[in-house]
């Protein structure tokens, strides 16, 4: 595009785009497609300069011809050509951090997807990038297409965020709603969902809920004016979810995600990732297969719901060019929404906030057993909302299986619980506790 | 607040706030609570110098004795000892225009929650204020609290927009789901909702369709670069939606919503506003009550969904804010997201996109009634995907409604049907069409 420029013409940004995987393909597709239109709403025209990937060499249907090309990100990320740093090649250390550190260091603004390194690192490189008078812009890190850093950074920043929660990765709401609907435990559908090819490398990183708390990291540091703690979100992926439970919750109303929430109590900073009921009925009940939802709520403005696709060529790059585009454009905000020197230092609080909680247990078929685990949850402080109990179970003789639904209780009275409910003697195997989070 | 700012402090950015109604009285309680908060974010103090409205004495439970009094609006907008004009008077035409356009040329960047005046002015604002250097931001304007302005302007800036479509106007949902909810005719929940002070001083503005056009013109604007061009908009408004046909298409599975919907077709662009059929299992059948929604479909990102309140005075403050805090963080775009010299004239196109239609019927009950009603569909090329028939309706002897789903077919297509059904004979009073939307 340089080559066509003259002197009245605004000069192009200029990329150096390192990571050509499905993202990194998708923007220099939208970039190629969208010329004319990109540059409109620029104001300039976006011109890639040069690429980085691992293999130069695999087929990604697009024409990379008229971009120098650089074996090495961090040697991408210097050079001189270059104004913005887009930084699509992941992992929360060796060369993206590497490379993003050169880039801000060498003056350029960077755009990335990177979650993992902006959760774990986010405060030391945002501190490097204003210090530099840099910018690091994430839109696509969070819930691919759906433009929620900006609404918590810019859309939102009259409210004093009271909650911001959600489900974050599209693999687990997949695997969950693909349990219920077909009626297959987890262990298939993992199965399934590997084949499809919709697990990370290491599939912990989607099923072990980190990924997610990576995400819910960043939009509680932008919420709360706090500097990213991913150690201190308290994490459980959905291993446990078993299609008994997504049968007996849809039977109780309520259909079984994979939440993340993050919300400030006077003991400080709560921050989760759990599997929760939410009631079917929901915006996040209803929410199926790969979407993703981020609920925040504020004070001025309630709550607002924000849903589209989490992951994928188009959303994710499509956030990414969102972020270029307003490089281009020179709005300039800082990392987290406000100065990194002014973000606090999270005070970590473990979950206290009350909620309703759904209990399974296997009740042994004796006389007074349901009378003993009543009173194990009065002792416990816990009353009963709902109960339901099943006749014999075919797989368990002897064993009937008990819904209980509670009352807003504390997490440590549910703990106490549980760990009394086995000395009562009257229930089998191990009792099942879902929270079921408000929305 | 600039009493006490230094030489090192960041100078404040002072607003004139003229029109102090709900939204105005939200907005400055929100700089009121949360000055430090403000600063942080906005990176300088957010502060009000002058304030306007009709009447002086009125209780607004706010205290304005900090802030110097306007009678007029036009001289607070051309007030030296301001940066910013607040317009939250309201109307098309008279004050609010006059002193939009004094602030303007006086070199105020300008907020303003005024749908109406940017829908029919807004081409001639735009150029005025871009000749000027001027900013007009409107977030407030559509959708309160949503921030659909700033997703289409910004976040979605690297798509080609599709469609983009929605609920914009709380009180005709209120009204509908009301009728659905509790089995009342739209006359009297029109009149309950009056009572609740729901409505426009002219209702039509509301459950004419009006007001929600005005922000569908905003937002087509913005999605396909051309000039806002609401006399282009189709506007059917909510009064002749019947509990019959609410509860009828509840039974096939349906709701009934005002929905606005803008799309870009080979023919033009075309704008409607009217009450169409959802899947009342889709995000927006499920919208109850006053809670807006818009549907954005980008070629990239797919669909985004954006979902919250869509009027009241804590959520429209709060999108108010929005636009304030990016003028004081020096965010300066233009006003419909690419300069108003570029966007074209949208070229209007009445509505042709086939869709599914909905046809109730009161069938007299002669033998072969319903052949003669097919033979007029098939004659006018409209093919049946699912007809109910119902017994004698207790109201109408003689006359059986007939519900029928046609498969998609063109609106000429549904016209023409309309027009010859009555020609049948066997048909009594109006036949009813409504279109199911895609969704």
């Amino acid at each position: 595009m340089s080559s066509h420029s003259t002197a009245s013409e605004p000069k192009p940004l200029r990329l150096g785009i390192a990571g050509l995987g499905t993202v990194g393909t998708g923007t220099v597709k939208i970039i190629q497609n969208h010329a004319a239109l990109l540059s409109k709403r620029a104001g300039r025209p976006i011109a890639i300069t040069a690429v980085s990937a691992r293999d130069r060499h695999r087929n990604r249907d697009i024409d990379l011809s008229d971009y120098a090309w650089e074996a090495d990100a961090r040697v991408l990320a210097a050079r001189e050509d270059i104004d913005v740093f887009v930084e699509l090649i992941g992992g929360d250390e060796g060369i993206a951090r590497e490379a993003m550190t050169i880039a801000l260091k060498a003056g350029k603004d960077v755009v990335t997807a990177n979650k993992a390194l902006l959760a774990i690192h986010g405060q030391e490189l945002a501190e490097l990038a204003e210090a530099n008078g840099r910018l690091i812009r994430f839109e696509a890190a969070v819930a691919g297409g759906i433009p929620v850093i900006k609404a918590m950074t810019e859309s939102l920043a009259g409210n004093q965020i009271r909650r911001v929660m959600g489900v974050m990765n599209g693999t687990c709401n997949y695997i969950l709603t693909r349990m219920e609907n077909a009626g297959l435990p987890y262990a298939e559908v993992f199965e399934e969902a590997r084949k499809l090819g919709y697990l990370e490398a290491d599939p912990t990183l989607d099923v072990g809920g980190i990924d997610a708390s990576h995400k819910l990291t960043l939009l509680a540091s932008i919420a709360f004016g706090t500097k990213p703690a991913f150690n201190a979100v308290e994490i459980e992926g959905i291993e446990r979810v078993s299609i008994d439970d997504i049968r007996r919750a849809a039977d109780m109303g309520y259909r079984i995600k994979l939440l993340g929430v993050a919300q400030m109590t006077a003991r400080g900073l709560e921050q989760r990732m759990s599997p929760c009921l939410v009631p079917a009925d929901s915006p996040l009940g209803q929410l199926q297969g790969g979407t993703n939802m981020i609920v925040v709520e504020g004070d001025s403005v309630g709550q607002i719901v924000l849903r589209g696709a989490g992951a994928g060529e188009g959303p994710t790059a499509s956030a990414v060019m969102s972020d270029v585009i307003e490089i281009a454009r020179n709005v300039r905000l800082p990392v987290f929404g406000q100065p990194a020197s002014t973000l606090l230092s999270s005070q970590a609080a473990r979950t206290a906030v009350p909620a309703a909680y759904y209990l399974r247990l296997e009740l042994a078929d004796k006389p007074g057993a349901l009378a003993k685990v009543a009173s194990v949850l009065g002792d416990a402080g816990i009353s009963i909302d709902r109960m339901r109990q099943y006749g014999n179970d075919r797989h368990q003789q002897g064993a009937a299986p008990v819904l209980i639904v509670t009352h807003k209780t504390t997490p440590d009275a549910i703990d106490h619980a549980i760990e009394a409910l086995p000395r009562t003697g009257v229930i089998t195997g191990e009792p099942v506790e879902l929270r079921i989070e408000e929305v």
